[in-house]
């Protein structure tokens, strides 16, 4: 076995050892690399009150050569922080979002199908909604997503019934690219009618799962997968919603890691719409009817520019000054709360550091809200 | 002929002999009186550059008599500024709009029906919208209005076909009160298909008219007309509209006026939406799917509170001061450009009006908007 292959075998092993997300296992595994962070597990040479816990029931059981196995015959490889197609600056708000519950990026992602994970970013928009779609809900998510994969972009979904599955077949008979990030193993077709679906999504596009080939689909499973949905993507949509429905979680994580949300609008006579007109009158999401509305979330100047803006070169910042530049969307802007959310800092500090961090030309402010400010001086620095 | 009599006859040729609105003609009758004023205009005793010309055509046509008994003949009567039931509150905002274009307060209002126009104000609920309108508009406008109607809100309306005939068909079918605002001569009946519906409204409402009987209905009279839907109401509901339609202007004169303005979404496959999402998306209205959602715009506070706030003791306001007070609506904000435009100062002097009241404590602003403080220190002045 070499040793790229053992890094792998051990980056499956953590993939697997504890529930996603958990954050205090890749802080383990970035500082002391993936083979000894196994290691520890295996041996069980952990502090309490942590990480000894949470890989209690599973550190003796190591599936990882079986796991890349399985992958292998499916078409799916795993892709981990070593990877170029590792998405880190997607996820850079979800690893900055640590504390909040499920919150915490994911320690590494198992992929089946051709697409780049790196090629999502701010050319992905999300489109969400109920299992339990209207026949109108179906239409527009098809015809949205239609719209969205002839303007190129990627059309990223949960692979459920009801929108979801109209919006990946919308993108679908466009000839455009979709992504379905499941709450299962990536071996698992999941729902089991979307098996067709799923294995047409793979052949030109993407299959995305956090979790380890075997794992059942189950409920808790939904809502952390749904923050993956929000953060994978430049923008969320919902298209049809009821007053409580996933797509309602998926919006709040669209809202937490500073992701413009849009909610498409239906007749108030349709229970379905309820949740998308409540996200709209509370100013939660902006009103959009179609692509032309949805791509202006993303790039409000107008400029078809898929890259989300380039970090500024940081040298000399102060850790919470960098934490909240790294909190702050490539695009839009976020309140106080939200970016104390994000960065996990105090609002005193958030404050703070943005006084700073706007006397120094590297961020804009107005009415309370935030922002990168675009192109700096310098060359972009690639992060990825 | 009692001096009341000729004094009414004066109102009723001034409210014939210039085309509403017209500035100059109430500021010569409130100055000298309208005898006086009628005395001056049929001797063509006027400077050329206004008046003159605006009552050119018609000050030798004295018809008031004949007005005013075509309206006791169907029960209709003509409200001046000389009456206890001139809605002078809600008429604030147009006197303070007169440099606009088709602003300006009505001279007097022929009405027909039992309500008192005084009693509008924040009480009144504008629903409005196509008439174009799809059965979808017409059910939802018909169970909006029956909603308000059942919570004792007057529905007001043009009287037209599509949302405003569902608009007053739903508050009379609920028992409630609506009143309908024409575009014609109060002894008209427009559109002639609507004879009976308007009879009903004005059994139990309101009919309202600020042109003398026999005037016909005209394209400019409607847009005329739809400043008074706005002014006399304290909020205003678009149910349908396309994208450009008539409903869109009476939108706009609620927002120019100061008053709360909602908006009903609808599928986004609908054209007779579009109107109400492009209100919704630019920020212009408020999304509403209910009588709840309509209230709020009303009454954000949650108080079931009937009346306009009482407005403070002025006495030592400069007269800026003074204007951008009366500029102010009696619920909700303005920003400063709309301030300037309901106040006819240039925004330099409100800038300066608005910090000079905000430190006497008289304003409130949050996010560049301005709104009245509520209740002051001292008892409410009845302006009406």
């Amino acid at each position: 076995m070499s040793g790229d292959d053992a890094r792998l075998r051990a980056w499956a092993y953590l993939a697997a050892v504890a529930e996603p997300p958990c954050t205090p296992l890749i802080a383990l595994a970035e500082r002391i690399g993936p083979e000894d962070a196994a290691q520890l597990i295996r041996a069980r040479r952990l502090p309490a009150g942590g990480l000894l816990e949470a890989t209690e029931a599973r550190a003796g059981i190591d599936t990882a050569a079986e796991d890349l196995q399985t992958c292998a015959k499916i078409g799916a490889r795993l892709v981990t922080r070593d990877d170029d197609d590792w998405p880190a600056w997607s996820l850079l708000a979800l690893d900055r979002a640590g504390s909040a519950a499920r919150a915490g990026a994911p320690l590494a992602l198992w992929v089946r199908g051709p697409g780049p994970l790196t090629g999502l970013g701010d050319r992905a928009v999300s489109v969400v909604g109920s299992r339990a779609a209207s026949s109108y809900g179906d239409y527009v998510a098809g015809r949205l997503s239609g719209e969205l994969a002839a303007r190129d972009r990627v059309v990223l979904s949960g692979g459920a019934y009801g929108i979801d599955g109209a919006a990946h077949r919308g993108a679908l008979a466009a000839g455009g690219s979709t992504a379905a990030i499941l709450a299962c193993g990536i071996d698992r077709d999941y729902p089991s009618g979307h098996a067709g679906l799923l294995a047409e999504i793979a052949r030109t596009g993407l299959v995305i799962s956090e979790y380890a080939p075997g794992t059942t689909a189950a409920k808790y499973r939904f809502l952390t997968r749904n923050r993956l949905v929000a953060a994978l993507a430049g923008a969320v949509v919902v298209v049809e919603a009821g007053r409580r429905s996933g797509a309602a979680n998926t919006a709040a994580w669209a809202r937490g890691l500073g992701r413009p949300l849009g909610a498409v609008p239906g007749p108030v006579t349709s229970a379905t719409s309820v949740g998308c007109h409540q996200l709209i009158a509370d100013g939660e999401a902006a009103l959009v009817t179609d692509a032309d509305a949805v791509l202006a979330l993303i790039e409000p100047d107008g400029h078809d520019n898929h890259r989300p803006s380039a970090p500024r070169p940081l040298d000399g910042l102060a850790p919470d000054q960098l934490k909240v530049i790294e909190a702050l969307p490539a695009r839009g802007a976020l309140g106080i709360d939200e970016i104390a959310f994000v960065s996990g800092l105090p609002t005193a500090g958030v404050r703070a550091a943005l006084a700073m961090l706007e006397v120094e030309g590297l961020i804009d402010g107005a009415s309370g809200r935030w922002s990168l400010r675009p192109a700096g001086l310098t060359g972009p620095r690639d992060v990825t």
